[in-house]
């Protein structure tokens, strides 16, 4: 089975219901996963190297989840493997004034792809209709708007060529527990913890409602969501690059035409 | 030996004298090589999270070079070490319309690192003094002029926290011919392959009486040049991480004081 079947959401789901630590792909081991990790990578790496060459794809990856879900760590896995010429990560973190003084789209629509290249949104206009929804910034009718800026702007991206992959990285309330003690208790995470970790935190329930309800309102076939149990690292990265590789398998991706003239040429 | 000491460009020097196959890092063997840098990267790596966690100090290393001396590569090795948060390359190509309307600095500040960064810049504000002047588009003293803005624009940086490393990736005329030939004979490099890395051959000499006046220019303490030899892949990834890794060491960086009542807190 295809990781774009295991892992596509459903029409109707909760993810009360979704396992965090399911693992479909491997055998079960760590150390199972990370070598077909590097494998996958390794296809992952010789199909991107055609998309840059043949520049007339682009792909979107958005990475989304709570805190500690594993965004970071999994665009350092597909760094690993893949050349960083065509391939472009951008980190929303909370909008600057300069930012937040546009739409909200507007800071995003800078680092979507370019023909032949991959880029990665390490958070991204989602978080416009998540945490800006959990906290009360915007209500239920605003919300619903906002998906549909979303979904306009997202069809647009698709028929001007752009392949979107969604991910929602999925982590237990408990195995969010764990690593956030341990960013206390190590000296070397200890800066990456921040009060607001533990306020949302409080709000658990209410954001993983604000992400279902975002999900199912802005699925498509040509912006897909998949939901990829985070709570095993290697298991992740796997199931990313896999869905990745997939992604660019669909594509059909051929080499320009070469040249017979210029093979014949000789270089003095 | 440091390497800072082993490739720091003198104070008289010139290309024509400079070996391009010579390799005072390692133990001469490819495998060996690239064994010691990832040994290297791997403490470059450690740092660099100390880096981006202390958000104090900025680093930028500039890439500069002849066609297929190797930059694309070295940008790919330092990535596959090195954690993409906090690490970002830029390719400047020919400048698009758009920013040949502004100042030659103006899209190149924009990338400058930011506080915690390491930014990499895969050619630079550099091609605005070397082929604009091999091409005759400006003249002697234009360029004089813009190594005084260049100059300037680089003691500004400096002088507000940033820690420059200028590379020049030093290949020999016989090893980019070779490089040329397997470009134009290997179809999943022929579209690698512009009619003007010709043209450029033709000006080799042009070239690199332009890189060699360029660098004399604006070699400085706070933005010293390195002249790495790159007929070898391995030994010039070695020699650029450890160049790095130098760089990162002098910084003398700190973890952000832990805070004890952090260490202590429950997470429920």
């Amino acid at each position: 089975m295809k990781a774009r079947d295991l892992f596509r959401v459903p029409d109707k789901f909760t993810l009360r219901e979704e396992d965090a630590a399911r693992q479909p792909l491997g055998d079960g081991s760590k150390s199972g996963d990370k070598e077909r990790t590097d494998q996958v990578l390794e296809r992952v790496s010789d199909l991107q190297t055609i998309l840059y060459a043949q520049r007339k794809h682009k792909v979107l990856l958005v990475l989304q989840g709570m805190d500690t879900s594993g965004k970071d760590g999994a665009v350092r896995s597909l760094y690993s493997g893949i050349n960083p010429v065509g391939l472009r990560a951008t980190s929303f973190k909370a909008p600057t004034p300069l930012e937040a003084g546009y739409d909200y789209l507007w800071r995003v629509h800078q680092h979507v792809p370019a023909k032949g290249e991959i880029a990665i949104f390490n958070r991204s206009h989602y978080e416009e209709v998540l945490i800006t929804r959990v906290l009360k910034q915007i209500g239920s009718k605003e919300c619903q708007r906002r998906y549909g800026h979303i979904r306009d702007f997202e069809r647009m991206l698709a028929e001007t060529g752009t392949t979107i992959v969604k991910v929602f990285l999925h982590i237990s309330k408990d195995e969010q527990r764990k690593r956030l003690q341990a960013r206390l208790e190590d000296p070397k995470k200890q800066w990456k913890f921040d009060q607001s970790d533990i306020d949302q935190r409080k709000k658990w329930r209410t954001f993983q409602d604000a992400y279902e309800d975002a999900i199912l309102a802005t699925d498509a076939d040509h912006a897909p969501w998949f939901i990829v149990p985070a709570d095993s690292k290697p298991h992740r990265d796997l199931a990313i690059a896999t869905l990745l590789l997939e992604t660019l398998q669909d594509l059909r991706l051929r080499w320009p035409p070469p040249d017979a003239k210029l093979a014949e040429l000789k270089i003095r």
